[in-house]
């Protein structure tokens, strides 16, 4: 690899949903797009975040020059709070991205300690040997921004997460013109969002939402309840300005609805009618068709606002005969479970409920095909790097290039820590970084084979099994009966009794046997203890709790 | 509630997906439609299988006079081995039904203690005070039945799962002229299969997915392998018959499918061209043209063969650039993570992937909402009893009922365990009885609020945290320091290791006060212990591991 070239590493976000980053590196030098993070998976017991390995990044930690954020999603900037700690370099992106993320920064105590710089679309920044310019694009929050990284070499477009909305509700179209200077101009590489690449067609425009929601205003004689995104600025404007046409007030449910509300609202790009917010509390001076209450909990989340509501936990909210709920947004892979037992639990309550493709109330915030083929074709990119989604959606982003024209060598599906390295004649995948997974468990952050995750999912599928033998320090014999005590283990409290008694009958036995065996040691004893119990324990029950031999001696 | 009256008691299917079974009580007798189970979900911790909680019927034990089976899919027969060895009444179900049903029972070991009746839909079965009869109904697995109770005060009519198909692949067609006289002689009450209310239109027929697979076996060059569920006997049908005219022999993969086709082929309900079926271990003496390799797998369940394959893990089949995967399903609820996972993971092998409603390759086997219309129509039920599916596809199925024009009071939303009583003039919910889930874990069954399953809950998130205090017989007061062992529980073992010292410490410290206040008594001690490591480590790690103390006297 040579020392000087121009380099593209991805250290998350390909081949998956969330985490990511993407580091370029050109004479020694680098800026890392993004910082996100990504939510566990159901296997990740206990897991509460999923960040990036920034290993590589640890190591190069003198050459990092700043975080360039796309746009105020979590999986693009929500890792900031953890890496900053590490790699305290300036972040650059917008006025409310960089809001929601200072937000961020401040609940971990850090915002004072990094510095924060805010762009937008006309921006030019200097990180020599990187120029960094800046694109509007639209997407489901305000403000979002494509990347341009230019350096000698070349130039790099990171598209971030984007549509072409041509109708969007703040009048702040995707910037077609400056994208077709740009390819004009000459573009080496981009970064393509290939999240909707399964959509056909054109991603509709935010504003045919509002058409759903006028019909449901005006269908509706009670309270409607709308959930989204809480960073969803601008279906929350059109939920806030439609319910206003209708004569109606909005009160807003959920924290990070509650905060987001407010952010967005201080700095401008919420726009409330006149004492048209009230507060939760007051909801009761209103008549039902009145109201509209924006609310958390569009992915069914548990402990949201919206599912506690449906599970009538709620401290303000009660549901209703005549309350609409309107789930304005899809589910995100993996909680489609949850977002229908919300739904259903919701109908149980009396409300009626409002949700799916066929309602109209949701669009995405994706390009779709047709808007990822004028992509390209504005850019017209040497050379091409289908990114964000799952590996297919970016394998069928790869076949979309294709068939756009560009040459099979000229397009990269790169997996996380590939080095992509580019020369005057060409690009290739010359070496491999250390790019994985780390993971947020409470207060602490490890890295994701960890042992303690093999732990759990045993425990969690047949629990434990504690053995303590209590042995004479002097001799090394068994000088009391063992004693078993399980947990998670059997239904039938009377059965798992008698096994263990018979369990320990059986230990009892064993431990005569190494008694005149004579073998001693806390290590050997602890072992044949395991093996005995394992043994015994699945040929009766056909299961494998994690099995905890504990020696003391006395 | 009235001993002669006849009442419909559902006991599992209402509100949810799976483990279906409905009482129907007559004059003290009672008949039982459909044994199913369930999977379980994500939330159920080491937990195999669910059935229906039998209480009931174990109650009224000596009153049950038979289980009638609508079609063989494990949600509608498969809790039949852990009820019939409780409950030993005959079964009564179609030839296929029964031979599915048999061949579970047979790896029970209860084969030979059940009585099983085959019927078909001309059969008349005389379980006085009932008679029963079936109707031929179109599904997703052949033979399936439509069941028809008929009592001196009325006739129910259960739809089981069922379609329209005007085309199906065995000219097996659901008897509409049987239900229209079904209808014109009269109905009192339908229990409508709800599943599919959120699609609108008709289902499409079964053959539709033959023209996809001819465009498939003519575009492909090297081998189509096709997972799609196992009981699908006309979905294989049609692959093994379109790849016989494409010059392709088949093989077959999946402990599952292997045991179907055989099942199948055996009884004539598939076809096979002679020597179109070769076996698995010959594949590589074929070109990959001459291949199409059936499979278990269309759910990306972990240890399925497909799974297998795609992480390169099977010992027939190994993946290569050419071969086609044709996922043949349509993702159940809960499973969307995990197939995804499998076609991203196939598509990394190389394969080329087709999947998903856009490729034409599944159709479902369950009415839409014009097929619904249409049984309500034909059969002109007087009471309508949404079945099968979530709660809100049996409430929008209700709203469908409303809209066809039946009263609000002849409508019912059922939940399980609601007796449904009918009198000459009207019917109503009069009383319930329990209903509910057990669960098997290996080779035990148990209730599903049980401990144990919190335990694993606590277990799977933030592990445990053993304690052994060793005390003396006589004094109570504890002789050796206490031992800390923990699983499932920090990342970071330096730091585990010294937060545990730290731990022992603070607990010797309370230790030596309870000695000083003359605190003794196991469970006093096992108490205090618990709550000073609790606090201790919630305190430092924001973590809530399951504290197991454990005192020993020695």
């Amino acid at each position: 690899m040579a020392e000087n070239t121009l380099k593209i590493i991805p250290l998350g976000g390909m081949g998956e949903i969330g985490k990511n980053m993407t580091a370029v590196e050109y004479r020694g030098k680098i800026v890392v797009v993004d910082c996100g993070l990504a939510f566990p998976r159901d296997e990740m017991l206990g897991i509460d975040l999923v960040l990036p390995d920034i290993s590589f990044l640890r190591e190069r930690r003198d050459d990092v020059l700043a975080f360039l954020i796309t746009h105020g999603h979590e999986d693009h900037f929500g890792a900031l709070p953890y890496v900053l700690r590490d790699i305290n370099v300036p972040v650059y992106a917008s006025r409310l991205t960089l809001a929601f993320a200072k937000s961020k920064l401040d609940e971990h105590g850090l915002l004072k300690v990094v510095e924060m710089n805010e762009v937008n679309d006309d921006s030019v920044v200097d990180l020599a040997p990187f120029t960094v310019r800046f694109c509007a694009v639209s997407h489901s929050v305000p403000d979002a921004l494509a990347i341009i990284i230019e350096t000698a070499e070349g130039r790099i477009v990171f598209s971030g997460d984007y549509k072409f909305d041509h109708t969007p509700i703040d009048g702040r179209t995707t910037d077609v013109n400056k994208l077709a200077r740009l390819g004009q101009e000459g573009v080496l590489a981009l970064l393509g969002d290939s999240t909707n690449i399964e959509s056909e067609g054109s991603t509709g425009s935010e504003s045919q939402v509002g058409q759903a929601f006028h019909r449901i205003f005006a269908d509706s004689d009670g309270r409607v309840l709308m959930a989204c995104f809480s960073s969803h600025i601008h279906r929350i404007q059109q939920a806030i300005q439609i319910a206003h046409v209708h004569g109606r007030k909005f009160a807003v449910a959920g924290r990070s609805m509650i905060k987001n509300v407010n952010i967005a609202r201080n700095l401008g790009y919420l726009r409330i009618p006149e004492n048209a917010q009230i507060k939760l509390t007051d909801i009761d001076k209103y008549r039902p068709d009145e109201l509209l209450i924006l609310t958390t909990g569009s992915q069914g989340e548990p402990l949201s606002a919206l599912s506690r509501m449906a599970w009538d936990d709620h401290p303000q909210v009660e549901l209703q005969p005549g309350d609409t709920v309107v789930i304005s947004a899809r589910p995100v892979p993996g909680n489609e479970v949850s977002v229908m037992d919300t739904v259903n639990r919701l109908l149980r309550s009396g409300a009626k409920v409002i949700y799916g493709q066929a309602s109209g109330v949701h669009v995405s915030g994706h390009a779709s095909r047709e808007d990822q083929r004028m992509l390209l074709n504005l850019l017209n990119p040497r050379y091409f790097v289908p990114a964000h989604g799952e590996y297919r959606h970016q394998y069928l982003h790869r076949e979309l290039a294709r068939e756009a024209g560009l040459p099979d060598d000229h397009i990269f599906l790169l997996d996380n820590g590939d080095v992509l390295e580019f020369n005057a004649e060409s690009a290739a995948v010359t070496s491999k970084v250390t790019a994985g997974m780390m993971f947020v468990d409470g207060l602490q952050i490890g890295g994701a084979e960890h042992v303690v995750l093999r732990e759990r999912q045993q425990l969690s599928g047949d629990g434990i099994l504690i053995a303590v033998v209590t042995v004479s320090v002097q001799t090394g014999e068994a000088v009391a009966p063992p004693e078993l005590v399980a947990r998670g283990f059997l239904y039938d409290e009377e059965h798992e009794h008698d096994l263990l008694a018979e369990a320990r009958d059986d230990l009892v036995t064993r431990l005569r046997e190494l008694t005149a065996e004579h073998v001693t040691g806390q290590r050997l004893l602890r072992e044949d203890v395991h093996d005995t119990l394992a043994t015994f324990i699945y040929r009766r029950t056909k299961r494998e709790p994690l099995i905890m031999p504990i020696v003391v001696e006395v």
